[in-house]
């Protein structure tokens, strides 16, 4: 048995696992000042209601950087400089543990998830993109702990939206929810559209474009043109078997995938044309299965 | 001792290696009616020459696909639907020996040759643009074996030139021997130059470059710019330590090297600046060795 632990900016999901499969979870609220404290005192209840004298491992997934178990910064949460050795110490002593980064945590989730594949690239669609690469069930880190940054990568010479990260024409500037409402407001004069684009967020612009709404059409298939390019970069780089698209953003549904798909007929190299693009398929608890299995 | 072979379209060159080391090479013609049998015709004179009663391992880097020590084409030699196994069976019986196309074998033999690098991508500018991933030692193939395929990176909006492959703008197109000819024949007419178009080489541009030829300069920062963007779209996405930088346009020397280190400054995510782009080191050996290291 194993114990695998999703941080989230608002709860943190904690979850039994057991040959490759979650098999319950529940939610705790995050509190910033004694994060750690609620999540073990927590486990410890958890585990004596079900009668568990003992777990082989506890991992986590953890929103933000993390290196050799100590965490610099969750931007989200407003905690940093935190050795999960110290506190898990206090807890359980001698327990094996390890931890990686939240979107590193759901790609390996979704791959264990996959038994066909043996090579994976995840794509996570949120409020930015990111990403997470596995390799024969093992997460590549990357030599600057930066694999998976691919919400960075150049991807937009038309409009070069300014990045969050400094850089312009990311990846992340027009394929994430934020993404989604930019590209909006930039073709909103010259698209017909029901949308009031002074409150519409990605779902309400991508449920338009269902409805065939011009301004939602032509942002969905921008969105879908730019993710599709971004993949068959990624293919020629790494060369995956299969792609994972998850997210908020991904929630939009099969008319998203169906569209990368077809960009990506166009824009791949004909090396790559038959690799996988498919929806993630774990939603929520791809954080904690991931998070069981880093070691 | 191992043996490391790196076919080539005009000649065969066949090392002796042991220890990450060429200890020794020769060259033999590539004859596409017999280049097998001249291959181990070869190898046992040399072996019996040189008293050397075993070796451990042969390792082939070969100029075209080739998959379970299958080759389909050698596009460059014109021969294909070659089984290795056979081939090797007749001469040396029960010997180890494996296969890989021969990117793949010269990224290997630099990452081999660098013990400070645990991940590295190597980028060969030739006539083409070819590169390789190597981590831990090995090199990645890739699901459809095509993991390197880099120069058909999207990485040119702005002119699209079509490439070789059917797509448009890839980096192949502006950052490879050809590409360089096709960006000085495209801005001719707007910046002066001493050079002769009609029969400049890209030696002869990168060579004009360096004597602050304008028209030169200008093609050398664009070559650079763009091989500068592919790089940094790698760094999010496989984040390795180092990239090698070979091949015959790599071989004008500092001056590209120096600007494309500059231009990756200005273009990568801040998580992976620092990663190092240094000129690959071994040349002619490259190939050689790592084919003696792919198992």
């Amino acid at each position: 048995m194993r114990i695998g632990i999703d941080i989230g900016g608002t709860t943190v999901k904690i979850g039994l696992v057991d040959s490759y499969k979650v098999l319950e979870y529940y939610s705790i609220p995050t509190r910033k000042e004694t994060l750690f404290a609620d999540i073990f005192e927590s486990v410890k209840d958890f585990l004596k209601k079900k009668n568990i004298s003992s777990i082989e491992f506890i991992g986590f997934g953890v929103p933000g950087n993390v290196k050799d178990n100590y965490i610099y910064m969750l931007p989200n949460i407003g905690i940093g400089n935190i050795d999960i050795e110290d506190e898990i110490s206090k807890y359980f002593p001698n327990i094996v543990f390890a931890s990686d980064n939240d979107a590193n945590a759901a790609a390996l989730g979704e791959a264990l998830n996959d038994a066909d594949s043996s090579s994976s690239y995840m794509i996570t669609l949120g409020t930015g993109v990111g990403g997470g690469l596995v390799m024969n069930g093992k997460v590549i880190r990357g030599s600057n702990f930066a694999c998976g940054e691919i919400g960075h990568m150049y991807i937009d010479a038309k409009h070069e939206f300014s990045c969050s990260c400094g850089l312009k024409g990311c990846l992340e500037t027009v394929a994430s929810a934020t993404g989604v409402v930019r590209l909006a407001k930039r073709y909103a004069s010259s698209l017909e559209t029901k949308l009031n684009l002074e409150v519409a967020t990605c779902k309400d612009i991508l449920d338009a474009a269902k409805e065939n709404d011009p301004l939602g059409s032509y942002v969905l298939d921008m969105l879908a043109s730019y993710l599709a390019r971004g993949l068959a970069n990624i293919a020629v780089t790494v060369d995956v078997e299969v792609f994972y698209i998850g997210g908020g953003v991904a929630a939009c549904g099969d008319i998203l995938i169906q569209k990368i798909q077809r960009y990506y007929q166009e824009y791949a190299h004909y090396a790559v044309k038959n690799t996988r693009i498919v929806p993630a398929k774990l939603g929520n608890l791809a954080g904690m299965l991931g998070a069981a299995y880093l070691i």
